[in-house]
């Protein structure tokens, strides 16, 4: 049961979003622009800095839920985000990806975390500013979205089945508060 | 100099706004939801959870400019503030408030380092559901600002009066995006 009174059965931040809409208009419209909106790094690129970060904040729900929707978007690549997930460095990523991923991995531990040696290596590989940028930022904001879902004791299906179905709509509508029942 | 090329003289996360206006929009309007809409929780309390998280968490440039927006909003009982900088419980502050400070720095830690405990000891004190998660959510968001603003080493003021003037405009003007110039 969550630390406060969400709706029944709803699970992480959706129930969250149906208690305070004030938040979660901001919040969903942040994951939207971070994740789905017009980038150079693919939509897949992007679940899969979300999912690095979430798994070592040891984040269940938002691990298991852009894991899936990272899978759905990597199709027949989908065998790296099980390797990130494991701690590994897919042979599959661009050198520009895997320099981008050590990068969200420091801003995870803290912003004074992060080293002009990482940033460098990921320049060196072709990353430019707003790559920098967007990882960084998506690193940040899952370090906030993981503490919200687990910092209110939110519902975390153990179901599988249940982040194929969130993996399936994560990667085809993308990021939109639930609507009220 | 900052990690990537943002307006040069222009501190902390103001130069990351210019940099990026699309994540801009999102972020500032979740810091004014948090921060200065209607609540139970006065802006200058809320302002002290988002400098007791910025403190542990080493982030000079958002302990510094929270800092200087809460001793202005507590006005006579500025005193507050440097209490809670120094890691103190001062005997100002309501026993609810201290109570969602606890909440606050256990959420600073991690979602999962929130106790049932550290819940009902601030509900004891009479913190209802919407106080919990808003606690909950701005230390989470301070978790994301702290990472935003030196993930990407952005300029770091050490003039008191450079603090002392955004900290003016912060407690009139609230939280705006800036315009280019």
């Amino acid at each position: 049961m969550a630390h406060i009174a969400v709706p029944a059965g709803v699970p992480g931040i959706r129930s969250l979003a149906l208690f305070r809409p004030e938040t979660a208009k901001p919040l969903y419209e942040l994951a939207q622009v971070l994740l789905r909106e017009p980038s150079s790094l693919s939509p897949a690129e992007r679940e899969l800095i979300a999912v690095h970060v979430s798994t070592r904040n040891g984040c269940v729900f938002c691990a298991s839920s852009h894991a899936a929707a990272a899978r759905e978007l990597f199709g027949e690549g989908r065998a790296v985000v099980d390797e990130v997930i494991a701690g590994g460095a897919p042979a599959e990523l661009s050198p520009k990806m895997k320099a981008l991923l050590v990068i969200a991995g420091q801003v995870q531990q803290s912003g004074r975390a992060v080293t002009p040696e990482a940033v460098a290596a990921a320049r060196a590989q072709g990353a430019v500013d707003r790559e920098i940028h967007d990882t960084v930022l998506i690193a940040a904001s899952f370090c906030m979205f993981n503490r919200y879902v687990d910092g209110l004791d939110t519902l975390t299906p153990t179901d599988p089945q249940a982040y194929a179905v969130m993996g399936r709509r994560l990667s085809t509508a993308g990021y939109a508060p639930p609507k009220p029942a």
